[in-house]
């Protein structure tokens, strides 16, 4: 729970193991969109999760009724869960569950998650669609598991819940850059992402774009990133959620790489700050204690490298079973205070690992009823 | 000649053609580091140049004496020129030619290049070695011709000559950021490369290290981009250049991609500019007329992409014969002023054309003699 | 015009240049499916043909009336030619052409094509729906122009005609076996395919699916390599084309390359024959007169190289304009006679460029007319 | 323990398990070339070993007396094991061990494993070098393990011993091959590979060789592949191994993948067979008992999968842990009986786990001693 300089020779434990598992029977959850990409890992990293079951598979109309495995493309190494695979997948979500994972299109997630909070069950959103609504938390663990508090203005909507995690970009920006907003007060970020093909789902970007190529653009990707940031980092109180003010310039890149979105950043600080503080700040921070409770928190959320030629995408964005966070190269910028390298793996840390982990938070804070 | 706004439908007219040929036969020079990446180059646009005529190949003393033919591992598409097939190659420089094009590595330029000056010979080399030296042209015709009148004082240490072309980076962004310096006062500039394989030479990068990954470090780039991109936008004066005075921070990244170095930048001026401004200034240059004489200077040095997802390596690099520099997504930046991308082609405009074209720019303003 | 033997020293004449143009102004055509990824190639091919003049551009509904620059996502590199840029497309097929260039999917030209050939108009179509039918020429003109004949059966039919190129694989393999299976007697032929992503066409192969990766599986690619190459090596009578009756079992797979098909083939023959034989009757071989005539043909339709790790997609896919086929690796077979590596450009003499010369080869033996 | 019919849906069981542990304390083992490719998975696998335990890590002199963790660039996902991290790498091997892994080049293998077999050490060879040598064993012990017996002859040269393990594409291939030849009779071979970067070790291939391209061509492959099979699928007699007398003919491929190599194979059998008589005796097969006690046998050594676009390398190479091989898309072949594509991992199947799994067949059947 610590952020741990390695240089390629620690051995970090890795792997969040259940630590607070809720008594008696597992969760029952349902999956929606399913089938897709994010769905797929939402399904494989549910099928053994300590806490939750997953009882119902929905996808589109088109699958409705056959069971998972006919209906799925299965694209992840290895095979399908045996408990997934015999499931019948339906069109239409459950509203007998507690909690629902949704994986949806922001379209369908704009119909579809408002009508579930509505009969009460409490839906963890992968879609960008409600993040920036003023009443709706967009909560990473190690962040600002706090926010889930504006849950309570959301209640006097209906009696689910809407709860969002950040898009891919964000979720490893955020982990990297919130213990420095807290000790050095983030001013200015000048990031740019060279992101994996696996960010855009399947069929996503088409070959003949990506081999031996980088697309210089991604269609809301620039507009996304600042906002959600100063979001996660915001300060809440009575009347929500107060934006950090960070001034973020993205440049969005997509790069021939399979998972693991990498950014360089450029950050200027409230005070004058140097590699050896940002190093510092880094090293000596802690998850907070929610966060450590939560079987998807990985031993290390952070992980600062030492090597002066890492994180590299297809080396390091599984460490941590997905959830952890690399930083490197941190070292002093001519322009703003401190540039560095930070990644993670854009389906775990920034989507269905995010959204398991988001759905543990529920478990622990809420109640969740059915 | 000038920076053309186009979206894909234009049709720019392509490639130097000789302008200004010298009167009477081909000028015979030597390319040294003939069987390298950069050398093969060289030698693939030299055969059929309309000033130069390649007379020697040297390379390392293990393939002296073989054919051209039989030392090199030719890597370019399509057969090795016929002219140059059949040359022997040697492993000593000949000091009866003119002008050498030198691709020599950092450590055997800073033995040889010299020797070749103190002989009356004039050097073009394409190594890091001399580039900084106080003395020596660092010089890319459509930026900083006039800077060749440092030779004036290098004159004063040997007869001949040895003037540089930046590096493959520098190259490009340099060509983009001039007409900005010289228009809106360049202050600062943060900048993120892709850098392709080719730029580090064969062997080079381990396919290991490149398939679906990106390597977030190279050797002495980020060091070395400052420092000529503030000598190339410098002022001449008695005294010398007086570097430009811009800070600049660099992050170099290695991508997968064969050829074409591309560059997300975030710059700040010193009066306040727009996108639109930059969009104005690029537009509205016109490549000084000395550079329209040179062959290897391309109908549109600049190019500006309106397409949203362009400028792309594999689908543009080429333009213009690898010597166009592409610029493209030019839109307001968060923190700094304006933020852009800029693609260059790291063999051609950031190597070997260059080196060819600023050869041509020595044969036009230079006495170029035996 | 003939198959010759290079070591990358050699500098075959490339490029076919006009040999025969028709006296006077270029024939109209027009390009059915023109947006596509086949279409794109056909549009820019045609832009400077010696002959042709494409007058009318044909694409789906949802792009008529839009420009050519505006309806098509180009995806070459360069710009688009400038006389394209500016035709308007349309959504149905002109008929007061004389020569249409069809790229159109199987269901569409299913439906199309015999519209055409039924108003009169001489159809070149690159899909594989008619290839097949007994009075539809399948022909290259290097290996077959004989069989044009069939269109003599054909013109029972309506006073047009659809004459057809092979698919991408076939089109490379036949160049290189038809001169063997003349001079030895192909018997048996075992084939592994490796073929680029461009073959699939756009968006096509999901870069998900091809990043560092094979897919060992293409629809329909197996059954139509064996039906085409014996009807294209079979012998024509009054009766029509008596397949060659080769036994032909093929292995066909994606790789994650852009441009060129590399199919490795171990081949057995009537009698006993060696690596010496195929290297010789190979080396000797030469196009017939009237495939010399066209202007899309090759200085060298066949090209032998010598050195052990050649062919290779990247860097010869694109020897004689697309349109030379590379064989290599020719050495002796432990189970059948011989085994080699063949090599050809899937867009240009698998699709677009067969289709063009196919045109010209009409234009040469069979009166067009509007 | 068996060959399972999957179609992405069934769930082996994988890893193998120790079943069968030496009693009490782990044997102590060396491993040769520890900083290579296959010796960073040898490490790897051997760090948490049930039976052995790695006492010394041999490397160049260049490292001699260095840490493991500087004397490494480490490559695999993840840290170096903690415990291989603080060894002291040594560049002699160590005789007091009575087992040791070699992953030496084939000119130190020839001059440092007979030493260490002269002095009483059984070496677990990975190297080509004494592969086809009449008494020493080349073994899977899924496929020959009876082949062990060989030893008897070779301990009449010393005290030790050398057993080898087969080349990366031959380990793969004699898992699926050796069923059928023991029940229908293997005759005829033809095989076109494709194979993974990550199998020509570090620095490797460059990736200027690789990227958007195949070479058909790999150095010694095409010759040990024939012979190594003969000798696997051989049977063993007082007179030594009676090869099996296939005749093989391979198309080695170097394609832009990490990890993985793929085979398409066309097979003809003594009495004729077809596609259904493959699945059945590929499906009925069962691992001897003797694989079964090893911790590094999977639990599925053969896998069949019936989904017709797989295997493939980047989503199958890794099943089993590494020591499955799949098997697909099978069929009937016009050319000889039947044709499938075969899938293994090179550098565990292949390699690193080849040797381990061959050091646990040793601790079995052979009495280890220092």
């Amino acid at each position: 729970m610590l952020g741990l300089t390695v240089d390629g020779r620690e051995s970090p434990v890795e792997g969040g193991e259940s630590r607070d598992p809720r008594p008696g029977s597992r969760v029952p959850v349902a999956i929606l969109g399913a089938t897709g990409t994010v769905g797929q890992v939402l399904v494989s990293r549910l099928a053994t999760h300590p806490w939750f079951k997953p009882v119902a598979l929905v996808a589109s109309s088109a699958t409705a009724g056959r069971k998972y495995a006919d209906a799925v493309r299965w694209r992840l190494p290895g095979p399908i869960p045996a408990d997934a695979a015999g499931l019948e997948t339906r069109d239409t979500p459950p509203t007998d569950v507690p909690l629902v994972f949704s994986a949806l299109s922001a379209q369908l997630s704009a119909e579809v998650e408002p009508q579930l909070a509505a009969q009460g069950v409490t839906v963890v959103s992968n879609a960008s669609t409600h993040r920036m609504l003023a009443d709706v938390p967009l909560v990473i663990p190690e962040v600002n598991a706090g926010h889930l508090a504006l849950l309570e203005q959301q209640r006097q909507r209906w009696p689910g819940a809407i709860i969002t995690n950040p898009n891919c970009v964000t979720a490893a920006l955020a982990v990297a850059l919130a213990p420095l907003h807290r000790a050095l007060g983030l001013e200015r970020l000048v990031i740019s992402t060279m992101q994996a093909a696996s960010g855009a789902g399947y069929p996503g970007v088409p070959s003949l774009d990506l081999l031996g190529n980088v697309v210089p653009f991604i269609e809301g990707e620039e507009e996304k990133i600042p906002r959600e940031l100063n979001k996660l980092l915001g300060t809440l109180s009575d009347d929500g959620i107060t934006p950090a003010g960070i001034r973020v310039s993205v440049h969005a890149n997509r790069v021939p790489v399979v998972d693991g979105h990498l950014m360089t950043v450029s950050a200027g600080f409230r005070r004058p700050a140097t590699a050896a503080d940002v190093s510092q700040v880094l090293h000596e921070w802690r998850a907070p204690a929610i966060a450590g409770e939560l079987p998807s928190t990985p031993a290390h959320p952070l992980l600062l490298h030492s090597l002066r030629d890492r994180p590299q995408p297809r080396l390091d964005c599984a460490l941590g079973e997905g959830m952890t966070v690399s930083v490197g190269r941190i070292r002093d910028c001519a322009v703003l205070d401190v540039q560095f390298a930070v990644l993670g793996h854009n389906l775990v840390r920034g989507a269905a690992g995010a959204a398991v982990q988001l759905g543990e938070l529920c478990a622990v804070r809420c109640a969740l009823s059915a």
